[in-house]
């Protein structure tokens, strides 16, 4: 397995997203890598990631299977074109839709693991699907319809 | 409007979701009001809720729009029982599917409106509509499939 995650290979400029951002100190810092055909990311939800006592509250479940889908759709775009990740010019994906079923309640305390797998890749866009399990169990699956950044998502300070 | 918001009226075991439970300290505290037949929540997200810099993650859109469904679901379900929130047996409800579809960049540095509609209501399930917007665009559309808690669901500890 690759040591360095799909998301190390974004651009600074664009590495500060709070689910997946090498450099957002106060975030989750996804890592999504390559096994196979198949991405895999492992994520343990932090203490308060509550939804009730005990389970893991579903805005963290979508926002993993959101951010592992738009990390598959950079890496597989740059498969598809036989580009190594990191190579100029970047790819780096947004979430156009999201779709969540959440099977059963995920258990917190252990650590989640979500698989992605590539349905479609059509010019800018890149459909994932993915299944997330707690102690080998699926707890929920999604999909996410990513698309390659708009030009007018350039990054924004206050004053721009 | 009410004073006290739908997620006020939740019982306190329930009430530690980390998106919606007045109880999670370290979490979004999410508050959803009655507007006539719509719902309503007004949400500031911090500063390092960063999709890209200037604009709002959407993992943290995600989990509003989650929140603020089943938020509407319980409200719906006293009001269709003509019953008073809060009145007991409590109705407390978590999400079957989430589905979120991005229509622009979210801002960052503004609050954001969420606005919910009860599409259908049936037995134990409650579907709501849902959208966000900033600085009145609609930046978000999603729909929250909520059902009841399941009798499995019960709070747990490490423990139990």
């Amino acid at each position: 397995m690759d040591q360095k995650a799909f998301q190390d290979y974004y651009p600074d400029e664009l590495n500060y997203c709070y689910g997946c951002g090498r450099l957002n100190e106060q975030g989750l810092r996804l890592k999504s890598y390559w096994d196979g055909e198949e991405t895999v990311a492992i994520f343990t939800p932090r203490p308060y990631h509550i939804a009730i006592p005990g389970y893991v509250y579903g805005g963290l479940v979508a926002s993993i299977i959101d951010c592992h889908g738009t990390g598959t759709a950079a890496a597989a775009s740059y498969r598809s074109q036989g580009r190594e990740m990191g190579t100029e010019p970047p790819l780096r994906f947004v979430t156009a839709s999201l779709h969540v079923e959440f099977k059963r309640p995920t258990p917190l305390g252990v650590p989640l693991e979500v698989r992605g797998k590539v349905k479609e890749i059509k010019g800018r866009k890149v459909v994932v699907s993915a299944r997330l399990s707690a102690a080998g169990e699926i707890c929920a699956e999604g999909e996410v319809v990513a698309v390659q950044m708009p030009e007018n998502m350039k990054p924004r300070t206050r004053s721009s």
